[in-house]
């Protein structure tokens, strides 16, 4: 049994309220990345893009609930975000843009209860697959998508990544 | 001067009657891409998906109009698909997962006006940046994606693209 650790954490749709917690995890897995000074999102930015009438994104926070007797409140250790894209080929898809947990709580299982429960929400939606990006040092995380069963689309089918920003993107647009 | 060809060419935003050109255009592209057989889409999803009051895409076509004198209704010769997506680092963003021009109208800078075009609704929209993926042995689609400023993230910081699907998605969703 894996008992009381495990039972008390809860996966849960997050609320705006939660908004400080996801931006401190946000920074915290981007100092994981080794890519810290890219972190340009306010806490404010993620309440009016999450919480509107159109959301941009929608978030998954696992809560760490007090013990019995224990008068500390829920603390939120880990989250996923994810949003829906489309695939020209397959039609709705989910995309999962970060998951994440604390160090500290990592080894219960959090992390695959994020994924299964994005997963429900993407077959709820009419999703046929979800995806993710993973940097190529990251083998932990790589291995554990590749035995659940994920497939790396850049090494068997050659996908690159790219991006405009910035003043490139401006320019593009003549402004 | 480019005159009349390039005169003729309009880029506008898809209209639901336009959803059996842009499958016909993306089948092409899928057989360009050498993975035509992964194409599962109908023009029913498309006019679905793209055309409901929460649009999971939005989509730029590219149509020829007749010259002067000739009697040939517009025909549409390209599109670019798109939708928003999220950054937690940078916030709003946009993915083009799509651009395609049929190859007898290439050359005539149609395909960087639909980019143009999508960093015009980038802008608009608030988002700083904007991405696609592309094959690695598409050399002349990354040349131009790069001549115009983009930077392949793949490359440069080692980003993967992983996909969950079918019974493997069923299977971590517990259905």
């Amino acid at each position: 049994m894996a008992g009381v650790q495990m039972a008390s954490v809860q996966i849960r749709e997050a609320k705006e309220g939660d908004c400080g917690h996801i931006l401190r995890l946000i920074r915290e897995l981007a100092e994981y990345e080794k890519l810290s000074d890219q972190v340009k999102i306010s806490e404010e930015a993620l309440r009016a893009d999450g919480f509107g009438e159109k959301p941009f994104y929608h978030c998954l926070v696992a809560e760490l609930l007090p013990a019995l007797g224990e008068p500390q409140g829920p603390c939120v250790v880990g989250y996923g975000l994810y949003y829906f894209i489309y695939s020209t080929w397959k039609g709705r898809n989910v995309y999962l843009e970060d998951i994440y947990v604390m160090p500290e709580y990592r080894g219960q299982g959090i992390g695959s209860q994020i994924i299964k429960k994005v997963a429900q929400v993407a077959l709820n939606k009419g999703c046929s697959q979800f995806r993710l990006a993973v940097l190529d040092w990251n083998k932990s995380a790589m291995d554990l998508y590749k035995a659940l069963g994920a497939q790396d689309l850049t090494e068997t089918e050659g996908w690159h990544s790219f991006r405009f920003e910035g003043e490139v993107m401006r320019e593009l647009a003549g402004k």
